[in-house]
C-alpha cells in the first residue's frame, strides 16, 4: 500500500464518516452519553476473507455487509442504532483505492441507517482481511427482545423471504447450475447474499408486540431450533409457508433439493419473530404498515424437543444439518 | 478442531466467564443497563498472530495482553471498566486445548480488571488467530480525560517504566544479544512485553487532576508528539528523566543504542499525563497512593513544531521514526 501510516489512513477515510462521539477518531476511545432510560444492546460479528465473503467481492459491499449483520441483529432485539466500532484487518499489500472504496460503503450505509461510527483499530494482516464490527444499540429499560421468550401457543413468523441469499451464494459458487433461471433472478439472489437488508424498521414493532426474537444469520431451520430450544418449548414449523421469492421460487422449481438449501442455507438475516395469539393481529398489522410484512409459518407447543417441520408437499421433513456451524 | 459446534464451544468455554448483561452468551446481543450520571467511553483494539503476538505465545498470555491493551486505553481516559466484547478468529485446525486455555487467562484477567465479558463472535479463519476486543468504560458525564487537552505551562508525566515491552522483544527475536544481561534481568524484560499492565489505578486520579492523557502504545516518542500534535502545542520532553527499570538499564548498559529502541519501541502500555503546574503535586500524590508513580519527563511550550527531545547526555536527540506505524 505504500507509505501512509495508520494516522493518515483514518484521516483521510475514516474521520470524514465518524460520528459525534468519536472525537474525530484522534483519541484513544469514544466518548457517548448514553440517552436516558434506554438499556445499551450491544451485538458484535466478525467477518472474514473466504468465510464469510469473497476477497474479491467490491470492498464497499463488504463492508455495508459486515454493518448490516451487526444492524440485523440489533432489529431482531427491538433496539435502535446508536453507534458502531470497527477493526479492520488488512492484508499485506491492499490497495488504498480498495481502503477508500470500503470507507464509501460503510459512510453511505452508516448514514442510510443513522449509525455513526465511534471508533476502531486499523491493523495489517499477512492472512485474509477480516472485519469486526462491534454495534450499539438502544431499547426502553428492560426492553429488549429476548430468544428466551417463546410460549407454549406462540405464534411464529418470519420477516422478507427465506433463502435467497443461499441460493444467491450457490449461484456465485456454479452459475452454470442455474442456466435455465432468468438472469433477473439470478442476480436478484446475488444481491441478496452480497447485500443483506436489516429490518430495523421492525424494530419498534419487536419491542411493542413480539415474546421473542432473533435474526437469521445460520438458516431458518437451526435457528428456529435454536429459539425454541433456548426458550424451552417446541413448535410445529410449517416450511410450506415459509415465505420464497419469485427468484427462489424459480430455482427451487428448476432443482427441488434447493428448497433444503433455502430452509437451511443462512445468511438470511430476515426476522424470526414470536408473539402471542392475541397480539399477532397488530404485529402483523404494524408490521405490514413499517413496510416489511411477517409471514405466520408456525406455533409453538409445549414441550422439549426439536420443532416439527413440515415441507413443502405436507410431509414432515428432517435435516442432517439443521444451520451453518463454524467448526 | 473436530466436530465441536460454535455454540458448544461458547457454552463451554466463554459463558462461564459471562457478565450478568451477556445473557449467557446465548442471545444475539448483550443487554446493560448504563449507571446514572456517567458518559460510556469506548475503545477497541485488535490483535493479529504474527503481527501483534508470536502464534507460539502462550494462549492465555494471548487473551490478557489482547484485554490489557484495551483496559489500558480506558485508563488513559480516566474511565472505570464496565464490560468487553470479543471477536475471536481461530486458525482452521485450532485445538481444543488452545481455546479453553485462552477462555481461562482471558476469565481470569476479567475478573481480575472487574470487566465482565458481554458477548462476541467466534469465526474460523483461513489465516493467522485474530483477537479484536472492544471495550466499555463509564466515567463521570463530562469528565473522560482527552489526548487533546495539553496547554502550553503543563507539566508531563509517565506512569511506571518506559521501554521493558519493546526491550523484550528484542529479547525474544534475539536472545542471544542479550546474554550479557543477567537471566532474571531478561525475564522480566520478556514478561513485560507478554503481559502489559493496564494502570487502572489511576483512572480516578487522571480524571480528578489530568488535563490530557494517553496510553503509550507505539512508542513514548512517537505518542508524546501525537498527543501535544492534537493539542496544539509543543513541549521539551528530556528522555534523560523518562522512568527506566533496572532490566532496562542493565540492557542499555551493555548497549547504548536501545536507549532509542526503548524510547520509540511501543507496547509500553504505561500512561502519558499533562497537568497544570497547580495540579502537578497532588497529582503524583495521589498516583504514589494509588500505587503506580508518576515521573515528570518534560513541560509543554507555546507553538506548533514538534516536541524537543533531550537524551541521556543532555544532547537534542531527533527520531527517523518516531513510532510503529502500520502500514
Amino acid at each position: 500500500m505504500g507509505a501512509i501510516s495508520e494516522d493518515d489512513l483514518i484521516a483521510r477515510f475514516f474521520a470524514p464518516i465518524a460520528g459525534p462521539g468519536a472525537l474525530g477518531l484522534k483519541d484513544d476511545a469514544a466518548c457517548l452519553t448514553p440517552p436516558p432510560g434506554c438499556d445499551l444492546i450491544l451485538t458484535k460479528d466478525a467477518l472474514v476473507a473466504g468465510v464469510h465473503f469473497f476477497a474479491a467481492d467490491p470492498p464497499d459491499g463488504i463492508a455495508r455487509k459486515a454493518l448490516r449483520v451487526n444492524l440485523s441483529d440489533l432489529a431482531a432485539k427491538g433496539a435502535d442504532p446508536l453507534g458502531f466500532l470497527l477493526a479492520l484487518a488488512l492484508p499485506v499489500g491492499v490497495e488504498t483505492g480498495w481502503i477508500e472504496a470500503f470507507a464509501r460503503g460503510l459512510g453511505e450505509d452508516a448514514a442510510r441507517w443513522g449509525i455513526p461510527l465511534l471508533g476502531g483499530d486499523t491493523v495489517k494482516t499477512p492472512g485474509p482481511a477480516m472485519v469486526s464490527l462491534t454495534a450499539l444499540g438502544t431499547a426502553p429499560t428492560g426492553h429488549m427482545v429476548p430468544r428466551t421468550g417463546v410460549r407454549a401457543g406462540d405464534l411464529i413468523f418470519v420477516s422478507g423471504t427465506i433463502g435467497d441469499s443461499a441460493l444467491g451464494l450457490q449461484v456465485r459458487l456454479a452459475p452454470e447450475r442455474f442456466a435455465a433461471v432468468a438472469s433477473g433472478f439470478r442476480i436478484l439472489l446475488l444481491s441478496r447474499y452480497l447485500t443483506p437488508e436489516p429490518r430495523l424498521a421492525l424494530a419498534p414493532v419487536l419491542r411493542a408486540h413480539a415474546s421473542a426474537g432473533m435474526d437469521i444469520s445460520d438458516g431458518l431451520v437451526g435457528d428456529v431450533t435454536k429459539m425454541l430450544k433456548a426458550s424451552g418449548v417446541s413448535a410445529i414449523i410449517r416450511l410450506c409457508d415459509a415465505p420464497l421469492s419469485d427468484a427462489a421460487k424459480a430455482a427451487i422449481a428448476m432443482e427441488p433439493a434447493l428448497f433444503e438449501t433455502a430452509m437451511t442455507g443462512g445468511d438470511d438475516y430476515e426476522l424470526l419473530v414470536a408473539a402471542s395469539p392475541q397480539k399477532a393481529k397488530v404485529l402483523q398489522e404494524d408490521a405490514r404498515a413499517a413496510g416489511v410484512p411477517l409471514k405466520l409459518i408456525g406455533e409453538a407447543v409445549a414441550g422439549a424437543g426439536p420443532p416439527r417441520f413440515i415441507g413443502a408437499d405436507g410431509a414432515d421433513m428432517t435435516f442432517a444439518r439443521g444451520s451453518f456451524s463454524h467448526f
